[in-house]
Parts: C-alpha cells; structure tokens; sequence
C-alpha cells in the first residue's frame, strides 16, 4: 500500500521525539517497530544493548521498506548513554508500581511532545524489553511515564503494537482532519434545487404510474422519500444518476403498457 | 507483561464491533490481529476466505494468549455473508480514490462506533487482505470509510497495526483517565507547611555552613531554591527524606568540622 519511491524525509534531531529501545530481545519487533515509527512521523531511532547484537537483517525484513530508520540507528551500552544528550525522557510503563511520578495516558504524552519539541527540548521516549518492559531503574530515569489506556484483562502489549500507538498519537497530535467529511471526488453535495427537480421528477413519474393514487397517502408517501433522499447527502453526479434510473424505469413500464397494478 | 489467568470477558455480540477480516493472507497477522482486539476490549472477529483457509495453528501461536477469540472465530466465504446480520459497516482504507462517501478518522469511526452500538445496533470494521487492502466492491459495502491520520509519505500499516490503532480507539473513546496525573502511591502531594517546615530545616543548615553567608545574594538564592522546591509537586514522603538527607550531611559536615569554604 506504500507509494513507490516514497520514503520518509528525516527532519533535523531534536523536532521530533527519539525512540529508544531498551534490551530489545527480537529484531523482528525492532524492525516492525521501525516501521510503526515511520506511520507516525518518528524517525531517531537509538537502541540500548539488543539481547542479540546490531545489526541483524531480520529487522530489516520487517521494517517493510523503513530502511532508513534502521540504516541510521545508533548502537548504545547503556540507557544512560542513549539519552544523555536528551532534555525530557518518557518511559512506557503499562503497570507503573509503587513509584511516585507522574503519568500520562499516551495521548497526553503526545501533546506533551509536541509542547517540549515546541520549546526546542530534546525528547525521548523509552520502550522496555518484551519480556518485562521497562525495570525499575529505567522508569527511574524517566520525567514522567506513559501508560495506555487499554483493557485491563489483557494489557499485554507487544513491542511494535506499543510503538504504533505511540507514533500513532505522536502523528494525530498535530493532525487537523475533521472526524467525518463526505468526500464527493469529482462531484459536490447537490443544492435543494437539484433535489426538489428530481424530486419533482419522480414524483411525476409515480403519479403517472398510479403509486400515488391513494390522496388521503399521498402527502405522508411523499414526505417519506423525502426525508430518504435528504438523508444521505445525495451529491449531483448521484441526482444525474437517479434521474436517469427514473427515466429508464418509467420508458420500460410504458413500453410494456400500463402497469399491472392497475391493469 | 499480561496477568497469568486473565482472559478477556466476551460481552454479547452487538455490545462491541465485530472486526472482519476481509481475504486475510498471513495466519500470523490474523493472531496479532486477535491479540489487538484483546488489548482493546474487541472479541468478535469473523474471518472472509483466508487465503491458506482456518483454522491455521500460526494465528494462536501469534495471539499471545488471545485464544478465545480465534476460537469463537466465525469463518464466511463471502463479504456478504459475513455482514448480513450487521447494520452499521465501517471499511477501513488508506487510499479511499475515486468513490463518494464519508470517510472518517480512526478517533472519528471510534466516536461512531460507541454512538451506534449504544443505540444497540450490529456494528462491522472491515480491515482487507495485506497486499492491497479493500477492493472497490468491499469498499461499496461500508456505509463509511476509515482512513487513519498517518504519515503520507509511508502509510503501509501492516494488518495487527490497522487493527491495533482501531482497538485502541475504541477504548480509548469510553476512557476517561486524564492525561496527566501525579501518581503518590502510599504518599501524597505536600502541603505548604510541610514543605515550609523543611525550606526551614534546610536554610538553617545552608545558614550554619556559611552558603548563605553574601547578605545580598541570599533572597535571591532562596528564592531560587523555594522555585525548585515547589516546582515538581514534592511529595510528604520526599520531604522526609530530603530531611534526612539534609540532616546527615550536616552531621558529615560536623564530624569533619568547619566546612573547607570557611576554613
């Protein structure tokens, strides 16, 4: 589904968040988690000791073309050494225990995000291992922790799931689309004079064919279609359409002679 | 990171979507489809001609413990068959081209959702086959469109993402954790007075030792310290500690005798 030639344009270090991976254990899930980082506008990418050494192609073949990410990763001894060039650090936690600090459901932390990249703050975000996630002495290098609102029952997250939602925010956060449009192509929603001609149209048609002849039903039917075919935002290319459905129908009844109905 | 023996509760078909999977490929991505639902409080998935058929072991391998919804998995050979009984269907695309329709956005389709089921009726959430997402003809079957806010330069989701970022929204839409909360565990946030007790504890010591000896920088330097103090809402519980802390550097301070600045 991606574009051909299509690859993501890196911005500069320090406009978007880095992620940092923590004792990744598969290099299947840092590189989907590349991938998931790509969906969503994240770009630097900084891995902390990976149980299996770096780098390892694997995460390349899942990363599904968001090589560069990979390609530009940068190889870490410890957490202390990945984020020691950072200015906010927040760490992904899905139960945080018996630790004092605050937390931020993730779209929380993507807004503030967006505020500390706003101010010119170097940000990281920290994800744990698969296993475990993130240990005590992680969380405690962390400004604040992020927690997902998800099912408590089964909250079991895994790694490049948890970089998606992130990225996912992270995206949304700035993100302007309307939660709904009527997207019309080459076409437009059509203007009451359009509707009331078909309308008109159709109603002709049907007092022609005898659909209408009940007077006493008549207003009650009519206002019936109406409100159907105001329902739904008809557009013009679709009025066109209708018109002609009318039209063919109506030239098929009369080509057979007066509808049975009335026969 | 999931408790052992937890399982999602399955609430009676209609209370939440039922997620179809529309000529899935991959038996992996169709478990970590079904872990996605778990994590976002989704249960019922219908399967349309899985391309190398059902059941397949793979997908419980990749469910990570969401077996009970690849168990109650429905298998259907057509589209139509698998949203015969629905009343609101929702088709997710990335690329909607060349069609009239609503398109929403994942939080927008979310809000939907919630709106539909609560009026008790039947909801689907198309996802497509990995390759090239929903046909034309799928397409013409949603009442609505869902296309996600993500990174136009590199919109490939992979199929446990697509449903990932769609379970998330769901609960996320019935969610009201705020975004940002300071979590106190046994403690609680500080009271002036208590944080005045220590300010106190801790000028007279900085006074004993001379720190606060220039006359003219000392409001200054206090003022700086009282903002660092009640900059990150101290805790009763830190402020024992930064007693004791300040308390036993002063005895360390005393065993050496005058501190080395005045001496």
């Amino acid at each position: 589904m991606r574009e051909e030639g299509a690859a993501p344009l890196v911005p500069p270090p320090g406009e978007t968040p880095i992620v940092v991976l923590v004792r990744p254990q598969l290099a299947d899930n840092i590189g989907a988690a590349a991938r998931a980082m790509a969906n969503g506008g994240l770009f630097h990418l900084r891995l902390v000791a990976p149980r299996d050494g770096w780098p390892q192609p694997r995460a390349w073949a899942a990363a599904s073309g968001a090589d560069r990410i990979l390609d530009a990763a940068t190889l870490h001894a410890s957490l202390d050494e990945a984020i020691a060039d950072c200015q906010r650090v927040l760490g992904t936690c899905p139960r945080p225990r018996h630790v004092i600090t605050p937390v931020l459901t993730a779209r929380g932390a993507a807004a503030e995000l967006r505020d500390a990249t706003a101010r010119g703050l170097r940000c990281a975000l920290l994800f744990g291992p698969e296993r475990a996630g993130l240990e005590a002495e992680d969380l405690a290098r962390a400004d604040a922790l992020v927690r997902y609102p998800l099912n408590p029952a089964f909250s079991s997250l895994n790694l490049a799931q948890a970089v998606m939602v992130m990225a996912y925010e992270w995206w949304t956060s700035a993100d302007a689309t309307p939660p709904r449009v009527l997207q019309t192509h080459k076409t437009r929603v059509a203007t009451r004079e359009e509707l009331e001609n078909f309308m008109g149209h159709l109603l002709a048609e049907l007092d022609a064919c005898g659909f209408l002849r009940n007077e006493a039903k008549r207003p009650g039917m009519v206002r019936n279609l109406r409100h159907w075919f105001t329902r739904g935002e008809v557009t013009e290319q679709e009025l066109r359409t209708l018109h002609g459905v009318v039209a063919e129908l109506s030239r098929g009844r009369m080509r057979r002679g007066r509808p049975e109905k009335e026969g």
